[in-house]
């Protein structure tokens, strides 16, 4: 085969690969969305039969050839050539080492896990989820042992989210986290504020909609190429950089909630509507690894949207839509309202300072189903004991412990961490940022344009063209410090709580 | 090939094209209700190459030979089996004539088009649009003369909606409904009726999306099997009968605009979701021709929801949303309000009385499109023509007059006519289901089972299992007669307008 030849093909099997996830992407999202109750099986359907011309596609001795043949002129093809193609390896090897009975298998596993989950964590009954997180494991460690039999199961796992990490590195970073982080838990619980009479109201879902509309508009993204929806468990899917969507999920007694997911969401979104348009329709989209996409999302929420500065223009947005509700509240009444920090059951839910601890019991937890240290039956007995060293909680039921999030039923064992690395990050990004740019006049004056120009320059232009680690250097100006991310912790909440 | 083999091979092509179409429905279906406008791009890319695909699986020599072997044992297979092979053979037939370059070209125009006639719809500017309708009318010239060379091409194009349709047969058809209509029309005019006071009003489009609920309820549609989208131009989509989608577009000032929509759509759904379960995920699936379709959703809109009986739940239900609008209002002003007569520009939003007549301007224009009687561009001239002769009426622009349908960007043409002979089946249907069911005393109590289990009965429960001649005479009890449908609207205006 020639180079040439290569060349051609490479973009053949883009085209289809983007055609095939494009439409396994809507399919995803319609179904989460606005999709009929009833309408799994016949999605179930079609998604098992893209998947599997995914896998054709992909897997085969020809596509094998036209990668090998790219890489071996690493010289004489474009940089960009040259990243689709040991990106396309990547995925490659991923799936060549499973059999293609084991690859379908593996997806209506996860679709049939998916939907228990979903009724196991209503009724709250661990039992009933059980099985199927046996079986999850049980294949995931399967992939582990067949992709890296060299290597723990749950470095590879991890890997996959994050490229590069391990329980070598993983294992320091949350022990910093806990140990700099749960003596100022303790103090700012006793230290417990009363939730704000104004926020004690009830917030009409018609009138929250045109609250998201103003938000999204705050936080510079373009209706034109991304929209929101509304879904139980808010999620961001994109197809390209002019077709990106963001969900939402609204509750009537809080506006807030809906608020953090749509600048959360929209912090992905930002992602995907600003990497370069040359990438467009290739492997090279769709941002680098999931920790640097929380680092972007997570920035949005809590780095600009709960900081001081973000204040002035979010109580203009809110006076605007709900003027009564907000009659006498001041900026600094909104700051508190909007960090009130304590220790809860839901991650999701949580606040800035106690969510890093929610992850570190995640990934105790995983760390050690892998290592077979820990039953699947004796999930839920950990999970509490956790709760209760951990964060000084009480789980009253597996609804709002360990059944509260999906990652584990869809097979994302590995994937907790990218949340508080992506958290770390963001703040080594802000130091760096603030370096030359005014983040907080601009945000003050309502302005996230100049953040989102650094953040676009330094991360989203990329998608994958460079390597996690460069990008992760560039934009943080030296390798992953947690004590930079625990020190911005404990300065913000030690000024909010008066410590 | 042995008769089993083509079985088994007939179930896996019924497989890939559910999962195609399915996929295709979808992108469809998000791309004209919640896609980010300038998401066209990817999806096209999407589409094509499912398209091609699709293509593919059917169009290649072992597919003949499937089909034949199964077409060859129409005793030994069951009637499924026999007519999904010779469903699926009319689209082999259909595809097969065209090279593989032609379908993609064709796709990729009708794409182009469909989007050039939205902005030239906006813009009212005909020459903008008058090229691609040049091509796309080019397109299925020769498509027609693949096919069926011996016939006349509008011939070929009309039984591509309606089987069995001819211009021997529609040009009796539509004279009658001009001949019988006009003069009623005529005398209905004279007598035009004032828009009551009470629908003068605005009608907040969040109390607009809680009516459709309710309506979508009173016309018998389960929510966990079909949800309702918003759109410019009304639709319905559906994947299978646990998946359909049916859209609407509210009008500020009119409540009964969107109303009639999620009504007619709803009887598309209806017939959908009333299609044997065993027929589902194949070719059987999906309604019989487009005229028995649209047969189904002007009998909800029309028959049904135009009727005197239905303004007593109607009323009802309007009260309940509406209560301060509604004060006052009889069941006799809703009834009067919701079949005011006028003749009018927009064929969407005509009256019962006027509307057969909107399309059998619609099908003059087609008519001599395709013999060459007339060019391209003088449409326009003969479409003002057309309806200052036929409804009195005076065409200020394009935008209003031929570029008001999108049938024609599409490809579309030859499908009017199915709207008339819908509408001209149902009141046969009608006149055969008041026999045994109590309609109207149903209907009165707000319970549409009674007419819907009929129908489902007669002709939803088929799909496409009989053919649709045997449909039609059997629900129809008896041949196409247009003067029992022009009788149902003469008696109905001369009640209305005291004739």
């Amino acid at each position: 085969m020639t180079l040439n030849e290569a060349i051609e093909k490479l973009n053949e099997l883009e085209k289809a690969a983007y055609a095939l996830g494009h439409a396994q992407s809507i399919l995803y999202t319609d179904g989460d969305t606005v999709a009929p109750k009833n309408s799994w099986k016949g999605r179930g359907m079609a998604l098992a039969y893209l998947g599997e011309l995914t896998y054709k596609q992909l897997v085969n001795p020809e596509t094998g050839e036209v990668l090998e043949t790219i890489l071996q002129h690493k010289e004489e093809v474009p940089e960009k050539t040259f990243r689709q193609a040991e990106e396309m390896k990547e995925s490659y090897d991923d799936l060549h080492v499973l059999p293609m009975e084991e690859f379908i298998a593996w997806q209506e596993l996860t679709n049939e896990s998916s939907a228990v989950w979903h009724d196991a964590k209503v009724r709250s009954d661990w039992k009933m989820f059980e099985p199927y997180l046996e079986k999850v494991l049980a294949a995931r460690r399967r992939f582990a042992s067949l992709k890296a039999p060299e290597k723990p199961a749950y470095d590879v796992l991890v890997d996959e989210y994050e490229k590069g990490a391990t329980m070598e590195m993983l294992d320091p970073f949350f022990r910093t986290l806990r140990e700099e982080l749960a003596p100022v838990i303790k103090e700012v619980a006793a230290r417990e504020k009363p939730v704000p009479a104004f926020l004690k109201n009830t917030w009409p879902i018609a009138q929250q909609r045109v609250f998201s509309e103003k938000i999204m508009a705050l936080e510079g993204i373009d209706p034109l190429n991304c929209t929101l929806g509304e879904t139980e468990h808010p999620f961001t899917n994109n197809t390209n950089k002019w077709d990106v969507r963001i969900t939402t999920h609204y509750h009537e007694e809080d506006p807030l909630s809906s608020m953090f997911s749509v600048i959360h969401e929209g912090g992905h979104a930002l992602y995907e509507l600003n990497t370069a348009d040359d990438l467009q329709f290739t492997c090279l989209a769709g941002g680098s690894t999931m920790g640097i996409h929380e680092s972007q999302s997570r920035f949005y929420e809590n780095i600009l949207a709960r900081s001081r500065a973000f204040c002035t223009p979010l109580l203009k947005v809110m006076r605007e839509v709900f003027p009564d509700r907000m009659k006498g509240v001041t900026e600094e009444d909104l700051y508190s309202a909007i960090n009130l920090s304590k220790p809860s059951l839901i991650r999701t839910e949580a606040d800035e300072l106690t969510y890093p601890l929610h992850v570190m019991i995640r990934y105790e937890i995983e760390r050690a189903m892998l290592s077979g240290d820990l039953a699947v039956k004796d999930i839920p007995g950990e999970w509490n004991r956790l709760y209760k060293e951990v964060l000084d909680v009480d789980v009253p039921d597996d609804r709002r412990g360990c059944l509260q999030d999906s990652h584990w039923s869809f097979g994302g064992i590995g994937y907790f961490p990218s949340y508080a690395l992506g958290s770390a990050y963001g703040v080594q990004m802000l130091r760096q940022m603030e370096k030359t740019v005014d983040v907080w006049g601009s945000v003050a004056r309502g302005d996230l344009s100049p953040a989102t120009a650094w953040l676009t320059e330094k991360i989203h232009q990329y998608g994958r063209l460079k390597k996690p680690q460069e990008i992760l250097l560039n934009a943080m100006g030296g390798p992953l410090d947690a004590t930079v991310y625990t020190d911005y912790l404990k300065k913000k909440y030690s000024e909010l709580y008066s410590l």
